[in-house]
């Protein structure tokens, strides 16, 4: 049974609901790049999936960046003359700068005003702020709150640490056939903002449970890390072993109400980049294909010059284009469990290309096969032909060892499973036969599967 | 004189005609995939081109295939209770099963039933049905005439034989100055049917007579055989000289009022279908080109992917998409003298771009040679080029014996013939020269047409 | 200081003026392919650039062509019967059939008839006629004017001589630190033509001027030059050394209100060509970028196929396109000061364009570089990036010493000017460093620009 099939016998709506839950359970924690709350939700995601957890100390240099110390919080607050809490951190961690140096003092409103952050063209909404690499504290608060501040002074207090610990991120890894890997990535710093991104952290987390229950031809790494910092510092641990990555996406804000989209990987033509086009086409006429920008989620990591790596990013609304953005506004009303488990499917639907995008030759590849006495060609006299039975010839016709199942999809326009179904009908019946892989497709062989040095040959010389 | 002028210098109207009577000639015939009425077929064509016929017995394998037995009728019918004929084979070929075993009983109105086949949406039409390949029998009527039935039980009669013999083909073969071919393919089984696909057979065997009385640079080979088995008998029987097929296209449905078509060839930019796409773009903005796919008349078998022959399709209303498809609405007031014309002379412009369509050297390849002093210039003193003027000036600037007349064409938009008049000018001039033949495209050289080494060097690398 | 920045710097408007001014000095010059006033034309070039004249002789073969003799005239007349100049060459040298023997007679009208040019369309403009290569005599006037001559008879008088001399043309050759050339093409042989193409003539001088006082990267060679038979003299002249063209223009009509176009090379996807549609498209939304044609401006030789040089055309009015094109309405008036200017602008920025297209290796290229810490990355803490920092991450992600800077502006959609800038910056922080020239990419290198072999070998593979 393979994914999709799983995703469909599943009671679907029961799992929008679960994913949501799944954010929901994690919103309150007061999550940074470093510190507890981050190893609080790790937690939380290694109690549906096996995780592994790494711990990199402070100071560590990645590349060009250097592990910062690590910070936690307990509590922080702006108290007016009377005492009141008129900013509270207890009632959101969005109110404090993120990674504020500790603080405790009391300042005059002019001197406090370059400390407090709000967004006058939403006045109701707490900004989400961050200072992670320049010493700072301050704290965000809605615009027309601000605008009610008007004692003389107030009192100040972030009781934060910020001292040498360490950064924390973790892998689930899922072993396949092949020790090529699949890298799924997702950040997991931010702390009450919900598209951004535990939408992607649930979507992660639930596709990696369902993978967990199937038979995989590829390995699949699953990262949870800390925006920008973390996916440097993951790639700095595991240079050496980047070339097993065949494919891999970025999940960030896919669960708001916006239109799917894909943004390429850097090479722009990937396989990966190939099979979230064919899904997302064949999946909704609104659903959008971007082009690569140096810009954006940890994308921008794993495609920087030296990697080159052939991963994309799967999104709904695209970063930075909505309002909501960075905001108290993205909250868990801005996620919708149907959308989030939209996300799910396609995800799912993506890996299910990349898992079963095989060559095959046809083994009667001159002229037709007569299909009609194997019973797969429905003899109906009339001239119409039944997509499935369109896929058959298609995937007989351009079966020579050259085309994978996507290249003859896309040009078909026959959704990729309908095809995949055709080929596995086709092998059933002897006519068709999977190219043996391990030479020049980037996946590992079986033993087993090992083919004849003229099959291997040619399937040589049609990867060129 | 070309082909085109030959076409222009006839009766052209009268030729329409002649290509119409020659169909309503074959019409009453009723031709299956073997038998004698596509003998009578074949010998009617002979009547016209020189034709070589071919029997190839039952139970030869074909491929994935076998020649099945050989079926013939005299007569059919269902009498009602007062011996009255309600369906009869005399009236209508297109009345019994094609490929019907050989029946005669009194049934009931019920057993009978599954027996016919009627089309409810089209309530006056006959269909035209087959059972080649699972013995069976039966009768194709107009679904009015059935619901008239309303005896209790009918007598039915089918004078058929179903035994051992042959499955008949026939090739006329033209010999051009080199053994590369140029294939034109038609079925010739379909009985009473006047689009689908006595078109195709009418304007293939005028075609043939055309190019009869030409210099031919190709040698051209005319099949004319049962749709589908007589494609693979053909290709069985011809495996090892397939490598001389350069080019090629299917006739069918031809002659109807719909649009022309042409459908590419599984290469997709074969240089038939770049002759196909240049002639129909230039010759209507309605006329369309089709990318490939592996279901319509015979080209599926040439481009099944053990072949992979350049070969295209060419029609009027595509395959399955018109309602009078495999109907008796199929008829000789289907298919217009008018439209068999066209056709003819669209298949003769293909068959002119691809003899000439040659590569040529600019002798004077150092600037502008001065047409003025050779009376190749028409000085008007105005600013505006004739289209005559501006082929010559694409063919020097293009000639620099990379690129082949058909590239400069659709480079410059401008038609085929004017950029061929203007190489013949030019060759007269002195300004150009063709490249020497033989290596690197496909096509034999003459023993006189062998150039220096250096040329031939050029042509193989220009090719590359 | 850049090109553009010089160009931006000057007192704009003045500019403009300056070169219309220029265009209008040169303007009652009658000019023709041989003859002295070619000669006054390129000495008052040589006020203000440095120019190399060359003198060919009469009779001299170039090519296909010959060195015509040498054209000058004094005078030249019709007088009716009362002695009055009814066309007078004192007026307009456009009056005369460029190249006109000399010729002194009274004729009747009937006889004069043939020797009258007239433009019926546009009867009162004055048509711009020649007779180079086939001897004649004429007269062109105004349609209206002709109608108006009812004498029976005309005294006719060209006080010209046609003999053996000297075809002139010149070049102003500007050092860089390459000996690749950049070629600036324009013809100086229409008589009072202010678009075609005294713009041309004014726009290259100007260039050339603001060239002179510019570091170059390549060595530039401005061509003055008599239309079609001087290029092909200097090809034919210079045959042995286009090699060293690494780009090149011809300027020609760029003064009218015309949008502007650019006329792409023969090879049409040449750096210039890129470079020069790069440029068009952030200019204006209305400049067009045309295909190669072999008929225009001296593009034609420059692009024949025996050199098939890198060398486009830029324009406003397309060529033969505008119905002032060759008669007297191409007048001072016709050309416009700030359309000079925007010309003159556009010229420099393709020039910038090629100078600065160069690659650059990001000496940082696992995972992004922490602009931060080196101020160069403004944190607003909003979403939107501002494009200087967008250019930034561009040039970092794709400078892997394979996409010259043009390539990431294209990309990136982001003006070349601040990919650019961007690329200045990040060397600056040392995170960026120019790919060694020298080899694989036209340009010849400095002795001290000669990188390491390693960095050599990857600028080989990646111009593969």
């Amino acid at each position: 049974m393979n994914l999709i099939q799983k995703l469909e016998r599943q009671d679907l709506s029961n799992l929008g609901q679960e994913l949501h839950h799944f954010a929901a359970e994690l919103y309150p924690i007061c999550r940074s790049i470093t510190g507890d709350g981050l190893r609080q939700t790790l937690a939380k995601i290694q109690g549906r999936i096996p995780l592994q957890t790494f711990e990199v100390p402070s100071g560590t240099p990645v590349f060009d960046w250097t592990v910062p110390k690590e910070w936690n919080i307990k509590d922080a607050f702006i108290k007016d003359r009377r005492g009141h809490r008129v900013v509270d951190f207890r009632s959101s961690n969005l109110h404090v700068l993120n990674y504020s140096a500790p603080v405790c003092a009391t300042l005059t409103l002019e001197d406090l005003r370059p400390h407090l952050f709000t967004l006058p063209e939403h006045p109701d909404w707490v900004p989400y702020r961050t200072s992670y690499y320049k010493e700072n504290w301050g704290f965000c608060l809605a615009h027309n709150q601000m605008l009610g501040m008007r004692d003389a002074a107030y009192e100040v207090c972030i009781d934060s640490t910020l001292k040498d610990g360490h950064l924390t991120y973790a892998e689930c890894l899922l072993p396949g056939r092949s020790t090529k890997e699949v890298l799924v990535s997702c950040h997991a710093c931010h702390p009450s903002l919900a598209n951004d991104n535990l939408s992607g952290v649930a979507v992660a987390t639930f596709l990696a449970e369902l993978l967990m229950q199937q038979d995989l031809r590829y390995s699949y790494r699953f990262l949870f890390l800390p925006g920008t910092i973390g996916a440097i510092t993951w790639l700095a641990r595991n240079q050496a072993n980047v070339g097993r990555i065949a494919h891999g996406m970025v999940l960030a804000g896919i669960g708001d109400a916006g239109v799917l989209h894909y943004k390429k990987s850097r090479h722009g033509n990937a396989e990966i980049d190939r099979a979230a086009a064919h899904v997302l086409r064949h999946f909704s006429e609104s659903a959008k294909v971007l082009e690569f920008s140096p810009y954006g989620y940890d994308e921008r990591q794993y495609c920087s010059p030296g990697f080159n790596l052939p991963v994309g990013c799967l999104m709904r609304s695209v970063w930075g284009t909505f309002p909501e953005y960075h905001t108290s506004a993205d909250n868990l009303d801005f996620i919708h469990p149907e959308k989030l488990l939209e996300a799910l499917r396609v995800s799912a639907a993506i890996v299910h290309v990349l898992e079963d995008n095989r060559r095959y030759r046809n083994l009667n590849p001159y002229c037709e096969p007569q299909l009609g006495k194997r019973e797969l060609y429905r003899s109906t006299g009339g001239p119409h032909i039944a997509e499935e039975i369109s896929a058959r010839l298609w995937v007989l016709n351009l079966s020579d060892g050259e085309f994978p199942l996507l290249d003859i999809a896309d040009r078909s326009g026959i959704p990729f499973p309908t095809i995949n179904e055709a080929a596995g009908l086709l092998c059933n019946a002897q006519l068709l036969a999977p190219v043996p892989e391990g030479l020049g497709n980037g996946v590992e062989s079986d033993p087993n599967e090992t083919g004849s040095s003229a099959a291997v040959q040619s399937s040589i010389s049609s990867s060129a």
